[in-house]
């Protein structure tokens, strides 16, 4: 193939899906004109099946709008869409003690807390990237001042409650990846020596505790000390999680202009996640793997979820542009030809989030609690950035 | 089809597949020899996975080994099982409020505790059931103590933590149902007010609180006072957890002997459930439906698990007996060569748990913390015990 034509082929279809299909589907059928905010569980076709609002989702949304404002247009539409996620946050997503719920009514009455801090990272990036739009600075100093209390709640002991009794003491990838980004994001905007301790810290314990060449893959939980659990969840890989991981990685080195063994632990990543994460027989990344081959336990473990696709597709493209290793570009197209012809809708738009393992629909709802304008989006803004930097470079 | 001929097959099949497949599989590969106790994370061959227990099935199992030694034949092993695992229960499985874990370590280590009762009302079944095996009224004593525990943790606001914060309100068809089969357990071995008044209490809310007319459904969960709340959640409909509903009601006809009002609330929930749960296009009892027809959205909504299967056979032949209507030997047929065409292994023994839509097989463990020896063999047993009854009435 010819790599321009390929690469602004892609640049165009990004930008057009994600101006004339997945914003708009939800700029119409999601953003809650009446209370703010943002509704995410509609189904197939757009109509509204649960008023709950996603905490996540405010703050992602309110990220993605900003997004898309910062790197594909100006719009006051989408600034505006960013703006009313926030304020809702502000307005009805926190309790007296600074924690964020996890899902409230239309209105914002709260309805449940978790004990993880994942409401709090999406409000940051929101806040963070909405700063960078409108260049407001009071909300990148907002976003920072949430970053270091979340940095206080994960690192005091007891401080979040356990899923598991207090002895048992393990790490989670999750955390540490989300954290990566979430800082990388606030760093956009405003200067803290927090920051930059935080990359440096969930770069090395990505590298230290989570990564296991013995199975080749980057596990999902580990001991205090990075020991290899031999449990059911101890011996998890979710390969789409870790290849999001990869491009995070990716993220910073190219913030650092460059960095050799960054780029390497980016690539093995990569390249390990694909390996048990590419489905040989019907193509695409599948759920969950058992790092000892047992079957994976989680009832989705061989589906075929929207979110691990989008992560391989900026993963690929981000590896090809920083090695221009043609194999990254082949990965790219492999994912890229599967993921659309199975997940976009044809006939009322934006994508199904839930397919077999075969790539057929499992439920063709467009949004729940989980899935809503974020991994999709994403996905197009910077897979767009991504082909224009590599098409400057050709 | 000869009726004599079909019952007398089935009830042969389930003694023989109970007694030289499935109680044979889990004592050899299952039972701690050394702690005591039971695994359930078993692979296809029964290989051990995991040295987590499930504290649940300590209970289940401690339940079933007894049940087989009370209905099928007086074994030893059977006998001895099950004092293993109550044994384990007791020694490692409360902490210092009287409170039962979730999950422990091989050892006993406690792991994790939930904020449900599930892992105390399966001790409770399997003290009672036991204490009717071995004769041993001190344990039908802890089991009626235990039991009024969990009415006063159930019924103290707060008592428990919830999972939604505190001014949410609503019921859950679980608890219900789960409270009238475990009062039945222990009032075959102790007599109680308190357990009397948990059966009529469980059926008036069952009736007054879950069961929709206008959707022709028995609910997973309303509001406060029975209000159906239109959510995804409050949507839900288990299908497979309304049939097994549908039995226990049964079970409380036949203990009564004969009440046309609660054998007709049982039948209504039978054949609703079977409606929305049979899957016309590829057979089996379905996962999950919502009662206005959006999507569900639990992953595992399209698959077909082993436990709805069982429940649905034990209900189906438990309505055939209670009327003597062919329509509910011919559904038993129909669910009975669907789930016994896909679900046991013939080549390893034990049935697997977690199929596709169609009827492949998604993953094959034959057991994790929520599958081990429970559904399967209680259908066998009480199976083996309708089919006798039946035929005594032929």
């Amino acid at each position: 193939m010819n790599i321009g034509t390929y690469l602004s082929d892609w640049a165009n279809r990004y930008k057009n899906d994600l101006t004339e299909d997945i914003l708009p589907f939800w700029l119409l059928n999601g953003l809650d004109g009446e209370n703010g905010g943002i509704y995410t569980c509609l189904d197939q076709y757009g109509a509204l099946m649960d008023g709950t609002k996603s905490v996540w989702f405010q703050g992602r949304a309110g990220y993605i709008f900003a997004n898309a404002y910062n790197n594909i247009k100006a719009k006051q539409e989408w600034l505006e869409a960013s703006k009313s996620c926030i304020d809702f946050i502000e307005k009805h997503c926190f309790n007296e003690e600074g924690r964020m719920y996890f899902e409230v009514m239309a209105d914002g009455t709260p309805l449940r807390l978790r004990r993880y801090v994942f409401s709090e990272t999406f409000a940051i990036i929101a806040m963070a990237e909405y700063s960078l739009a409108s260049g407001d600075k009071t909300y990148a100093e907002k976003a920072l001042k949430l970053f270091k209390q979340v940095q206080t709640w994960i690192s005091t002991p007891d401080a979040l409650p356990s899923k598991y009794l207090p002895h048992v003491k393990g790490r989670s990838h999750s955390i540490v990846m989300i954290m990566l980004n979430t800082a990388a994001k606030v760093r956009q905007v405003i200067k803290d020596p927090a920051l930059d301790k935080q990359i440096a810290d969930s770069i090395a314990e990505l590298r230290d505790y989570f990564m296991k060449d013995e199975f080749s893959a980057l596990l999902e939980s580990v001991g205090e000390n990075g020991e290899f659990v031999d449990t059911i969840n101890g011996r998890l890989i979710n390969p789409g999680h870790c290849i999001e991981t990869a491009w995070f990685l990716m993220d910073e080195v190219q913030y650092r202009g460059g960095d050799k063994q960054l780029l390497d632990m980016a690539l093995t990543i990569l390249d390990w996640s694909w390996k048990w994460g590419w489905d040989e027989e019907f193509g695409g990344i599948i759920n969950f793997r058992d790092c000892k081959n047992f079957p994976a336990q989680d009832y989705s473990q061989d589906m075929k979820f929207w979110w691990p696709q989008t992560e391989a597709i900026i993963a690929t493209l981000y590896a090809y542009k920083l090695t221009k290793d043609d194999k990254y570009l082949d990965m790219h197209k492999q994912i890229s030809d599967w993921t659309y012809a199975h997940f976009p809708d044809q006939n009322n738009g934006e994508w199904y989030g839930y397919l077999h393992r075969d790539g057929t629909v499992a439920q063709p709802a467009k949004g729940n609690i989980f899935k809503g304008p974020f991994h999709i989006p994403r996905m197009m803004i910077k897979g767009y950035e991504l082909c224009q930097d590599i098409l400057k470079e050709l």
